[in-house]
């Protein structure tokens, strides 16, 4: 391995996996480190929440989590009635509707990290294992802008002594992980530009930096099992979510496999207390369950992996040092486990960093970006703390049961269903920056659903070209590539096709323009920004032929032209579509407008046709730089 | 290898292929051997029908064809104007709606291949290649039952010296194919129970038996080419179908990774005009393409594979011999390409004749099920074969411009339009035989849209534990099973769940019912014939634990209940349905009925619940037999 590179991340799980594959993806230097000598197989984490499945399909991957894991179609209420007998009080969809085109999916953390091993590998980069960070220094007379100093020492892998299909093999019970290889068989000096911390809750590098997380806990623990049980529960391929009168509570989540992983209340802490990591078992945690769920009984002849967790909720507000020592993931926010949020805001942390990192590592935009990736996770990480705080706690109470104190369930369930679009991880929005314009009511009239700061939804549209139905969020994949949509209402209007002609012609020609600007000049025209444009006239309205050739750009060796990039919003034959404008709020015989999209699908500006131009011109000019390499 | 085994498949192409797919998922042995030293990669068959892929699905490997291949959205016609100017006439659905649940979709037979391959290896066969069939001999003092030797020579692999990039490697203008290695190492002989002959037009399989192919030549050849294209044609990433005023007719098929198949109308020959191989080029057929499209222009950067054919329609009338050798696909009927049902009706050849074999191997049914291979499979040769005859014919004849005399266009689309369900695979019904019961009215009325001999099809239903939006005829998969599909009704009807247990109850215990007598001891109760439940009722109407436990049976080491065979046909929280019942034309309040599927998804008998065990038993006691192994 060489002694320097662009980018070094600490850590192989999903945050430092998620930054791996864009990194690689966009052709960044970078290596990926992680101490233990295997990743895991099985257990841990294992919601997928849409907006995750977004960003996957964005990679090209969405459909093995499809395929592998268990949709969640429904959520069945399990509350005592009033002579405290375990009933089905409701029944709700998992998923609501219209939150995303893809739904909720359960499937264990190792296959996640393996989509993502198998992205990254395919782009040339590889985890490197058993390495551990020993030190990191900054050098301000540093070589060829590399001023981190890390030493790595290689590990000699050791038999790991723990009992995988117990989940106190890599527990937050435990301080220290059992077998953990000690002998170090070299060691090696790096010269870094940048350094990501992925390193979990007991972080490495946040300690480097001498932050610490912040919280506390609940004192409360649970169980976590995955096993395939036997029960006359009426259901256990739901999600159920289930408080007893009085034995405590109880989560069914259906996985792929026929598993079902079960979160069990246990019980209580005094303050200050330890849990006994040695007096836990999958015993005890089935014990627990049948108390919950009887009358009803459970058996579970196979087991694939336990453990036992406290509840807490912890935060680190800074993450970042110098613009040049990121932490991503559990290194700075931690917290129960059953929303399933972990997983998947540590993922969204690492793919908002990516993108900001390999443009400062290209030179293609001033590294102040990277100031922005603290100001938009660490407010994420706030609301996460706080719901989980509210969520954990609601979730561990007594229910009010008949006439006696506890927990409201119809309160419990309404905020299960008002938090959906959250957990989802759907209703994040970025404030303004420098790479998020303001809003303003005149903005807001251009297109009313489109909300700057959130990500750009999807709605169905037709592909100009070959007719074929096509999700158009499905478009945004993640290549660097910042987008242009434009709105080009009814171009069988022809003073409309002429104002869009006009537009693509600036957009194309004038000395302003950051496609004129900032593509280089043998770059194919949509390399750096791609048009995408959507009419709200039918395709039988325009030849494919009369669009400008900025919608349709001749790319590659041969100068092929595109036929992907234009779409129309009219009923497919077999596939329903055709409320485009609709869904995004524009007026389909208005003047259309131009949506500006970041590479990680986040709305950053929405403009009109007559002052975009100069609009773009401003709002590029403030971040980018010429000269960088693609 | 030993030099004995079940089946001999000659020939690995789809046909062959898709045979060793079914028997190595079914345990049979068997031995799969191709005379070529490598699988094609480029050019070829590209058409994969809709009923194709729902047999793909069934192997679960329909996601790759989805994934990798283009699904084809749209027609366009274009024709001649009064004045002879090329035109788009009118445009239409390429999958006409209700068709099936899966798009006709083009992919190169190469990696059609891949996919059956892959799925065949899983199960432990590999295709031996360069393995030549020498003799075919029946001897009469067979060993163990395997009455045919086989005397097998392996070839010395030459280096091919034809050019992949021409069609004429392996077309059908050229009698031997250049390259093919012609020297033998060594010579086996091994004595099997059964050969089919899946080696193509020029079968060698067919020359033993003595048969032969008959039909003739229209003395039309067309050329045909893989490119990446660059026109002004308005539409080319459609597919377009193309008469010209009177320089011939062309169809153009976009294809995956950006190619495009052309089928170009070239020439006529004299009667008994032999086309010489050698005058032929990709010029000439781009020659050919620019003359039909003027004034549209047309380039090819980039030809992956071209070939030229004579149109001709060939079948051969007995496809077995002593119920010990068959043929399948091309080594029993030929036609022109151009309405992609070669390769498709070639699997499908091979998926009927399977799942016999299996059975009569394993002996579980008696070997004359097998008579009802050719009589079912001769008769869509017939039909494709008088398809092909008359498509071709107008496809290359001059098109009525004005008032001048030729082919209607009008009428041309009406004809495509009307063969869709055909064409799409869909359409295909078997007579009554052994393993098809007679229609009645009586049978018509319970279910008015099942039709007894064709598949069953799909319809959205709600799948009762995980509340799954699930497409029904998804649970149909390929092993070997045949299925009972109870329609329940209304079970919140104490009555007629009284009914439906009486019929499980039945059904589990009578002596005569082919599950009791037919399913082996110790073998899990659907392992024979699974029972599949769909009620009318909605899911909330009874609990699953209610179901009687045929319809949930236990199964496998832990006793694992099952929870996917029963469905209820009400609408799903995202995904639509609840229109099941009423698309396969069963009364939701009615006293229910039992629909017997084959292996192979096609509906053997339609029944009412009152006489089903008797209808059953006299059924299946006509082919299947006891201890055989599954």
């Amino acid at each position: 391995m060489p002694n320097e590179c662009d980018v070094l991340i600490i850590g192989a799980g999903p945050a430092g996996l998620m930054l791996g594959c864009w990194l690689a993806r966009l052709g960044v230097k970078a290596r990926i480190i992680d101490e233990r000598p295997a990743k895991i197989t099985r257990g841990h984490a294992d919601g997928v929440q849409c907006r995750t499945i977004e960003i996957f399909q964005s990679f090209g991957m969405a459909e093995r989590i499809q395929k592998e894991g268990n949709e969640l179609s429904e959520v069945v209420f399990y509350n005592p009635d009033k002579h405290g007998n375990l009933v089905p009080t409701s029944r709700i969809p998992d998923t609501q509707p219209d939150t995303s085109r893809f739904r909720h999916v359960v499937l264990n953390q190792g296959r996640i990290e393996d989509f993502l091993i198998d992205c990254m590998n395919a782009d040339g980069l590889k985890v490197e294992r058993s390495i551990s960070p020993v030190s990191l220094e900054f050098a301000d007379d540093a070589m060829a802008g590399r001023p981190i100093a890390v030493k790595l020492a290689h590990l000699v892998p050791a038999v790991d002594g723990s009992d995988p299909a117990s989940g106190l093999y890599r527990s937050n019970i435990i301080s220290n992980e059992p077998g953990l290889p000690s002998s170090v068989s070299k060691t090696e000096e790096i010269n870094v530009k940048y350094v990501v911390g992925c390193d979990g809750a007991r972080s490495w590098t946040r300690k480097q930096l001498g932050f610490s997380l912040e919280g506390d806990s609940a004192n409360i623990y649970w169980g976590v099992m995955d096993a395939r049980p036997i029960t006359n529960l009426p259901d256990v391929r739901v999600k159920v979510v289930l408080h007893s009168a009085d034995a405590g509570s109880l989560l069914i989540v259906p996985r792929e496999r026929n598993l079902v992983r079960f979160y069990i209340q246990m019980g209580t802490l005094q303050p200050g207390e330890k849990l006994d990591a040695k007096t836990q078992s999958a015993e005890k945690i089935i014990e627990s369950a049948r108390r919950i769920l009887a009358p009803y009984t459970l058996e579970c002849p196979e087991i694939e992996w336990w453990s036992v967790y406290e509840i807490g909720q912890r935060i680190c507000k800074t993450v970042s040092f110098k613009n040049r020592v990121f932490l991503a993931g559990d290194a700075f926010h931690t917290h129960s486990p059953k929303a399933g949020q972990g997983m998947n805001v540590s993922m969204m942390d690492s793919y908002n960093l990516g993108w900001k990192l390999a443009a400062a590592v290209k030179g293609t935009a001033n590294p102040s970006i990277l100031e922005t990736y603290g100001a938009e996770r660490v407010e994420v990480a706030r609301q996460l703390i706080e719901f989980d705080h509210k969520f954990s706690r609601l979730f561990s109470g007594k229910p009010a049961v008949a006439e006696s104190e506890g927990i409201s369930m119809e309160e419990f369930q309404a905020m299960w269903v008002r938090m959906e679009k959250w957990t989802s991880g759907t209703g994040v929005k970025y404030a303004p920056s420098l790479i998020v314009a303001d809003t303003s009511p005149a903005k807001r009239d251009l297109a009313q659903n489109i909300i700057i700061g959130s990500h750009f939804e999807s709605q169905m549209v037709l592909c100009y070209a070959d007719a074929h139905a096509t999700q158009f969020a499905d478009r945004l994949v993640s290549n660097g590539r910042w987008r242009l949509i434009i709105f080009a209402g009814n171009v069988a209007n022809p003073d409309q096709l002429q104002r869009v002609a006009d537009l693509c012609d600036r957009l194309t020609h004038d000395v302003e323009s950051p496609i004129k600007k900032y593509t280089p000049p043998n770059a194919d025209l949509n390399s750096v920004i791609e048009v995408l444009t959507l009419t709200s006239s039918p395709r039988r309205a325009l030849p494919y032929s009369a669009f400008p050739e900025l919608t349709r750009p001749l790319v590659g060796k041969f100068r092929y032209p595109t036929y992907d990039q234009i779409f129309s919003d009219e009923v497919s034959y077999l596939d329903g579509g055709g409320a485009a404008y609709a869904g995004y709020g524009v007026d389909p015989t208005g003047p259309g407008c131009v949506v500006l999209v970041r590479p990680d699908q986040y709305v950053a500006d929405v403009l009109e046709f007559s002052r975009c131009v100069e609009s773009l011109a401003l709002f590029f000019d403030a971040f980018m730089m010429m000269g960088g390499a693609l």
